[in-house]
């Protein structure tokens, strides 16, 4: 969010609007960031700041999860006022080719909807926050479980490495690691479960070729 | 600015009016990050988020400044709304022996009254962004001078280098520094000015004993 940094904005039109209603992201001048909104279901091009093409194109999907939690509203009920679209996994697939990946780095549930559209996916970042859906009040840190925080937990019952082994999935890799999951540790138990379902976990510097 | 993650956050009256009428804000909830209004020129205690004594005292004066960007009235004219306190200095002590150091990251211009505040001082932390007002211009990456961003350029006529030349400040540190100053190059002759001037560029991990 540097005042000067081109870059193009995408997201839901619901997210435009908490940001436009929002003096801090004053600071991205529209000269210089534009806001480009997604629509469920609709694949368009990615292009840069100055409109430049990327030779890529983008889909967003909604996935179970939740309202951003700084607009959690409780007297919302359950859900506190999470709407469709509100949480989305997208997929970039290279025009020429349609070669393409998944991105997912935040998911409440597995849905058959779900599990559909990723089946023989190339290569799926997916959400690996936690380990156990009870992870954060177990190490003392938090009050929340993972199915508050709209996230399904890796190893629970309808979990990713459950659910992903019989999609045909080229390439997995768990993204959005909380610092609670053991899943960090190169010789804990969970991380040889992981690599042994044939999962990743996500490092900085990673490269991806499809 | 994580979810859990206590501390106290201290902030003039104006800026926390700004954050409480902010949603994004939310986030740091009250009973884990309790917010402390600092008044120009009283002296309080620094204590952590649980009431933890520091044994250090925080003293907030006014220094030339500028209201946030994303505040910004272009209709209110020169200065775009700016008031007393929107930008602050610190001197911090510790209570028992009077050690002091003042931390001073963003500065319009040296007042006399700034300059006689510092006289003798033991350790200043100060605004280093620029070396020349029209830096961001020159380097192509901005059309803003440091004059129209409150940042009083180190080697502009009445900007650091010179005026603290002598006040007796017995450490002078450089903070702040943009990635367009010089002298953050070890082989600069502003870095070699800068340090024959008396002055350290700060880095990360750098420790300072009082």
């Amino acid at each position: 969010l540097r005042e000067g940094q081109p870059f193009a904005l995408y997201a839901m039109r619901r997210i435009h609007e908490v940001l436009d209603n929002n003096a801090i992201f004053r600071v991205l001048r529209p000269d210089c960031v534009p806001r480009r909104v997604l629509e469920l279901g609709e694949v368009q091009a990615l292009n840069g700041a100055g409109g430049l093409a990327s030779g890529l194109e983008v889909e967003a999907f909604a996935v179970p999860g939740k309202i951003a939690l700084y607009l959690e509203d409780p007297e919302a009920g359950p859900g506190f006022g999470t709407r469709e679209g509100d949480t989305v996994g997208l997929k970039v697939s290279e025009t020429a080719t349609g070669a393409s990946f998944f991105f997912i780095p935040s998911c409440a549930a597995l849905t058959p909807e779900l599990a559909a559209r990723l089946e023989g996916a190339q290569l799926v970042f997916f959400d690996g926050t936690l380990w156990r859906d009870d992870e954060l009040i177990a190490a003392g840190v938090g009050t929340k479980t993972g199915e508050r925080m709209g996230h399904v937990a890796i190893a629970e019952p309808g979990g990713p490495l459950d659910a992903f082994a019989t999609l045909g999935i080229e390439r997995k890799v768990f993204v959005h690691v909380n610092n609670t999951n053991p899943v960090w540790l190169r010789d804990a138990p969970e991380r040889a479960a992981a690599e042994e379902a044939g999962w990743t976990v996500a490092e900085d510097g990673m490269e991806f070729s499809l």
